[in-house]
């Protein structure tokens, strides 16, 4: 089988920053033999065989003619001092889109096979330099859109997640024990005696395996253990919503009649609050949606301006598309024209919007009312049958925008958070139960929600007076779901759906 | 003032890859003091201080706040063993957005200046790193769009260029010392009696001042070297065409009538010519435009199609569009259906394109007739006025597409070089005159320009025995420009304008 697969460790490379033009490019390489196999290619060979790991080494990347290629610095890497644990080199060059690549193919030519996604960190991994929720936070920081984001992601690559879920495990092991060494006495009791040796049990356990006590009650050794854990899991699970949508934003849709000044709220919050894509070189600018930071939270904000009430045929397509992106919003702002105060069809459109027959599958999102130009219309009466919360802005002058924006924020919290943690996120440092880092992947969610269905079944078990040996399995089962979040235990099909959703040169 | 300019040398700190997400990004600093700031931010102070230079660091960039923003490498190099020959690191933090911007403005709040675009090459270059032909092929290597134009700027960035100008510089040097040591002669002749002096000229410099001759004959000293020195300054400057070529790229419309197959042979020239942007991350690919490697030539191919025989109002802009194009082309495919042979309005848009009124203030570009679908319809015969030559190619099988491709490569090149040079870059080191390397920049150009005219003008003094003290300053105006190319003569305004060119971070 020829098809390279994660499993294989041939040296591999690929481009570490985008094809681009820019002062520097990074190509990046791994494995064994590496650091002989990118000498073969520059100028000065044995300058780099002898370099010592972690230094740089200037010199030209030539190709198999012997032609000069650029003008490059290799940063080398002697395992296992390097990201993958292996020898590695990465080569600093000139940055713009032709130089890089044929850096790059000097390299695939020489005797290097194009990195896949990710592999780079699934070295990593294999070679224990991070454990697996290490290795997602490596893709969460890059795909961190906000400062917020970042910080998030950042606290599962300092392992503050790693941390927590091997602290929950070791309480569940430390009860597993219990529960299984009393297992093992009630089955040999009275058959060799052993009974008597347990009564030599190191002094460390002795206090957590009240045998008899449990035996007597009916209940499983270590209660009050798995109890916390549960709980501490509880609150792991409920903290995915909130990383979720600090991970992956939210898509927050301008909506109400034509003339209410949607193109003017749309470009107001896009000043004030922090464009996330603005810089990005090579990136077309489409006037009808952008990302903004909203106090933290990536939001997708969307202009339904233009796109409704069309006639002629390609201006059809856009109501579709504007009926789309309402029905996956996660906020609307309803603008209403505030000279105009509320029309019969404001208050039509609204209703449209909190029928449920628009929404089907899900649930309604938050609905914020805005009455615009309130710097030359003041908030007038208004009959709103569902008494929504008006916010009173103008964003010509930008008056109100600041509560507004807050207002988005808390919206977006809310309705993303199940009850009792929409605060979370807001108060740095205060959290419910002992998690104060969240879990941030859908894998590492569906592990912690395993474990937890576990840990309910074993204490339901427990409840109902059923044996032990029915119990056990539940923990064993919740132990090992912890194990699969950091990679304790994994399998390669598990690893390689992973990693693949990386970015090459990862 | 506090406007910071290039003239300063405070510590400076810029983007050095492209913001975008991706695996890795590079932030630059350099300036005194750099280290010492840089760790300040740095988990590990004591390390990075005490490194020697070209060396790697491992550890966490913090805020001011002591928080972490990220775990990066730190790459330090000593002055004067860096890029601006100044004490420097690089930071090599995770890719993405968020991430390389706060380790970015950790070091803005930490007492580094955002970089100037250009600044650090501009300190290289102050400090004697590289001279300013070498500088400029920087810009023209991250600039560089196919693998021939990034060999073009290489040779400049390895000297080539500043080399061969430094020779003709020398030779015209040679000679303006013998004219001035021949004016001094003159003046000083018979008055301080250093005449005799004369004849203890080293013997170096002795064969190259046959002073009583030149004096005799009305001929200025060197007149051959002066000659020889004109003649590799012309082929330099002849070489700027081409060079601009390899470097600019050329535009290329595909015209014709509608249904000749216009968006065929745009999406058959893009798969079989290297097409230049396709892979580049958050690049929007415009259908009816895109860049391709003609054998090396970077191209902007134009697809005409749907632009025009247009009605509403929005195509009508589309029309404006098309004619403002091939109003700018370097080169008009003229795409006629095979299957209907050339009909009556063929013809008539051809004669358009061929007749004067249509290019006004310039010169026609090339047009060359492209009969398609020769697969079903084979080459008819056709009276075209002018003889044009017509190639027959199919765009949907391939056949005649190689064809076509050289012969746009070669219009491309005839149409820019000046008779006699149009063959330079196609044959590999081939040339006429000495000069095998070209010059890229329209500053290089009107310098060789501004020696080529000073030498004609010293040769023609020559030639009306025009006194020496006539023709020496004509010498030394061509030697001033040579060296202005080099940067060993220039003024700080030149300078500012030819580095704020670079893009940011190099």
């Amino acid at each position: 089988m020829n098809r390279p697969s994660y499993g294989s460790n041939d040296p591999i490379a690929a481009h570490a920053t985008p094809l681009a033009e820019s002062a520097l490019a990074v190509i990046r390489s791994s494995g064994p033999g590496c650091i002989d196999l990118v000498a073969k290619l520059f100028s000065r060979p044995k300058a780099l065989r002898e370099a010592p790991g972690n230094t740089i080494v200037h010199g030209w990347i030539q190709n198999s003619r012997g032609e000069k290629v650029d003008e490059v610095l290799l940063s080398v890497f002697r395992s296992p001092r390097s990201y993958t644990g292996e020898d590695a080199v990465d080569i600093s060059c000139h940055g713009g889109i032709a130089t890089a690549r044929s850096v790059l193919q000097c390299l695939l030519d020489g005797g290097f096979r194009q990195a896949l996604p990710g592999e780079f960190t699934f070295r990593a991994f294999m070679n224990g330099k991070l454990d697996l929720t290490r290795s997602e936070s490596v893709v969460e920081l890059i795909e961190a859109k906000t400062d917020e984001s970042r910080r998030h992601a950042l606290d599962r690559l300092s392992g503050a997640l790693e941390s927590e879920i091997k602290a929950i495990k070791e309480e569940l092991v430390h009860a597993l024990a219990a529960t299984e060494l009393f297992l093992d006495y009630s089955e040999d009791d009275g058959v060799s005696g052993i009974a008597e040796d347990g009564l030599a049990l190191d002094s460390e356990n002795s206090d957590t395996i009240p045998m008899a006590a449990a035996e007597a009650a009916g209940l499983m050794p270590d209660r009050p253990r798995i109890e916390q854990a549960l709980r501490d899991l509880e609150t792991l699970a409920a903290s995915y919503r909130i990383e979720k949508l600090y991970r992956d934003g939210a898509l927050v849709a301008i909506a109400g009649r034509p003339n209410a000044g949607k193109s003017s709220l749309f470009n107001r919050l896009i000043k004030e609050e922090r464009s996330i894509v603005t810089d990005i070189p090579g990136t077309t600018r489409d006037y009808i949606e952008a990302w903004i930071s909203l106090e933290g939270i990536p939001v997708r904000l969307v202009d339904t301006a233009g796109l409704r009430h069309a006639e002629d045929p390609i201006e059809q397509i856009g109501v579709e598309r504007s009926r789309s992106i309402l029905q996956t919003a996660d906020l609307i702002l309803f603008l209403v024209d505030g000279k105009g105060g509320f029309q019969d069809a404001d208050i039509t459109l609204l209703q449209e919007y909190q029928s449920e027959a628009l929404w089907q599958n899900r649930k309604a999102p938050p609905i914020l009312v805005v009455w615009n130009k309130v710097d030359v219309a003041p908030l007038a009466e208004h009959g709103l049958r569902n008494a929504l919360p008006v916010f009173a802005v103008s964003a010509k002058t930008g008056i109100g925008i600041p509560e507004l924006a807050h207002a988005m924020k808390a919206a977006l919290e809310e309705n993303t958070a199940p009850a009792g943690l929409q605060q979370r996120s807001t108060v740095a440092g205060e959290s419910q139960g002992r998690a104060a880092v969240g879990i941030a992947s859908e894998r590492q969610k569906a592990l912690v929600d395993r474990a937890v269905a576990a840990l309910r079944e074993a204490l339901q078990l427990a409840d109902s007076h059923a044996p032990l040996d029915l119990i056990a399995p539940e923990l064993r089962d919740a132990v090992e779901a912890l194990g699969e979040i950091t990679g304790e235990v994994s399998t390669a099909e598990i690893l390689e759906t992973m990693f693949s959703r990386f970015c090459v040169g990862k």
